[in-house]
């Protein structure tokens, strides 16, 4: 069918090139590009000899000039951007001089602000749509599948949705007293931030982890949840018509917390370089050293993860209730693709996003999210590809 | 009166020689002595210029030939020693071949180990006893007053106590959400060393920080406080005639308690180097890095500590209950000698020790535990030199 330029060689990547090998019908032929290739010649030594044929480049992803030489030689149907959020522009810039399609899991994001907001990415709709192209933002799981689900109970189940509850659950347990997925201060910023929602038609902030409650999840059981702002929400509040309240959560233990204070507390996490032995030396590096390295939680990481979308609604005059989630199980993962479910979760969507828009089910020039294109063939990809779903009538409601 | 040598120049050292010097009748000429000599510069600037004459003097504790060569030189009556508890037994050897009277607050301990125990500085009985000179061991606070406290009730208010229960509180407040007064790695063997009391002639051990109670303390309130081993427990079980049970009692917070435990979880108290920027780093090391200096707690501790014993007895065939204890207000020692509370109830209680050896009240050839001596003088000095007491015959029990 076609060629995937996928950019990035972290856990997510590694999801997608995996995912793409097992779609060979679709993915014929993949090119893995980052900045260190090495990391690119791994993986495709991991999966060569399949149908899909793979190819590694090295690029610098903030460097345009670079992305383009790198497109108009490998010449791919679309590019899966699988890089940091940093890059998302300079990527569709590139995708906008080659006349590419685009597909990403995150939105852009300054690198010396903290903002999810879609505006940046937004601002590229009359340029992609006069270019042919189709860019679809946000092929994660949250956002993302999140956003199919959104659009599929939209389609099947409602006349009007009232009210989301977009709800995050990890229960995985790594086994070690503290260890962060990923770079601490990333964690450290998503507990300190505000928190906000959407209400008739405003976002309302509210102060970081100030609202909380706890719910009983399928599968995982109860677990404390905590408001977050959550980029999706932004999306969700233009696109599902008639909605008035919109709302994510997300678990976080009470060790956790503790833990990250405590760090806090005690300036572990201070980015502030301190004079230690005649060396300038960052407190969160030297945390980071001490902690568990995150490439050694895949292995040990045991539990699932649990995410979905509470909606509340109207059909033929009749209140409804819809619960659609995915439980995902950590050792589950690791043993089909060598990365945890948080991996897991966000790869699989965005190789089912690019085969949307490959396959040509979902090519519509512009720049789009998700919940804008028909959920149907999504959410059957979903079961094929290792994220099925599950969905109740009559689920918990959250206050 | 005479001379002493002050051995060491810290916190509790200042505070020793502040006393001495408020004592001048006592302490005509001092001379402090550790192995930074600046320091002890430092401090006879600060207090030059009263009464008692002050010297100071470069020497390493651990040398006994020096040590003798300073003692010969300087000739005190007395050698007060706050210097570590690792040097105690190299400062008793040059008293020996000096024929100079000796003072400590702590006992010796091995630096390999963490175990308190009397039976190294016992084994100098005979050796002092036939030098005719005096040692004084364990005249800080605890051990020290809580040893003088026993004689005291032994002497006025019982025929026999049945069973001593020694508390130690610290109500102080520096500010910060965590930090500590000395070395984090002797807080954290604190909390993780195994507790133990003495009971019907021997001692019991008991899990860290298993046993656990709460305690209403008169001027500071309602406490959670840990049984704890400590080492005046073990001369008291000798020396009090007729006693069945001692117990040792301190305060920790549940928030002090939290970060240290959150430290250890993540490996910042490790002692074991790790690499870093390729630099072996000690965790320990650069977590005291990033912890406020101990010194800066001096000036912002708000709040008090309460020290004390309660004695459960018979006294005429009737049971007796009689608690006696200090409060002391961090801040006011602060503004009397520049030291907060915790040194100051070891410095005073050290000064009056010596006081009492080189005034002759307590002149007595051997080594000797305080409660050996007539109580009565060093409990007139605590009023006089800033530690007052207080006592109560109808106190709160603990179970």
């Amino acid at each position: 069918m076609g060629k995937a330029l996928i950019i990035g060689a972290g856990g997510v990547a590694s999801v997608v090139v995996h995912k793409c090998c097992q779609n060979s019908d679709v993915f014929e032929e993949i090119c893995i590009a980052s900045r260190t290739k090495s990391k690119c010649d791994a993986l495709k030594e991991k999966l060569d000899g399949g149908k899909t044929k793979i190819q590694t480049a090295q690029v610098d992803a903030n460097d345009v000039d670079a992305l383009v030489r790198l497109i108009k030689q490998f010449k791919p149907d679309i590019v899966i951007n699988v890089a940091l959020p940093y890059q998302d522009l300079t990527i569709m810039d590139a995708c906008l001089a080659t006349k590419v399609d685009y597909v990403d899991t995150a939105n852009y994001e300054p690198e010396d602000t903290a903002k999810f907001e879609y505006k940046w990415q937004w601002a590229y709709r009359d340029r992609f749509e006069k270019a042919g192209i189709t860019a679809l933002l946000g092929s994660g799981f949250d956002p993302g599948v999140t956003g199919v689900f959104s659009a599929y109970a939209q389609k099947h189940y409602f006349d009007s949705i009232h009210q989301i509850d977009i709800l995050d659950a990890n229960a995985g347990d790594h086994g070690y007293p503290f260890a962060t997925n990923f770079n601490p201060e990333i964690n450290i910023r998503e507990v300190t931030a505000k928190g906000s929602y959407y209400e008739n038609g405003k976002f309302i902030e509210t102060d970081p982890m100030s609202i909380k409650t706890e719910y009983n999840f399928p599968q995982i059981g109860a677990k404390d949840i905590y408001l977050l702002h959550h980029e999706e929400m932004e999306s969700l509040a233009l696109n599902i018509k008639g909605i008035e309240k919109i709302r994510f959560w997300m678990t976080f233990s009470q060790n956790y917390l503790n833990h990250l204070q405590v760090l806090q507390n005690v300036g572990m996490t201070s980015i502030e370089p301190i004079e230690f032995e005649g060396k300038e030396i960052v407190p969160l590096q030297f945390l980071k050293a001490v902690l568990p390295d995150p490439a050694s939680l895949g292995p040990r990481t045991k539990g699932k993860t649990n995410i979905g979308c509470i909606f509340q609604g109207v059909k033929d005059g009749k209140p409804v209730t819809y619960y659609v989630y995915n439980v995902c199980d950590h050792q589950e993962c690791y043993r089909e693709v060598g990365s945890q479910a948080i991996s897991y979760t966000t790869g699989v969507p965005a190789m089912i996003g690019a085969a949307m828009v490959l396959t040509g089910k979902w090519k519509k020039p512009g720049v789009h999210n998700i919940e804008e294109f028909d959920p149907d063939p999504f959410m059957d990809a979903l079961n094929q590809f290792g994220l099925p779903w599950h969905e109740s009538f009559n689920p918990e409601l959250i206050d």
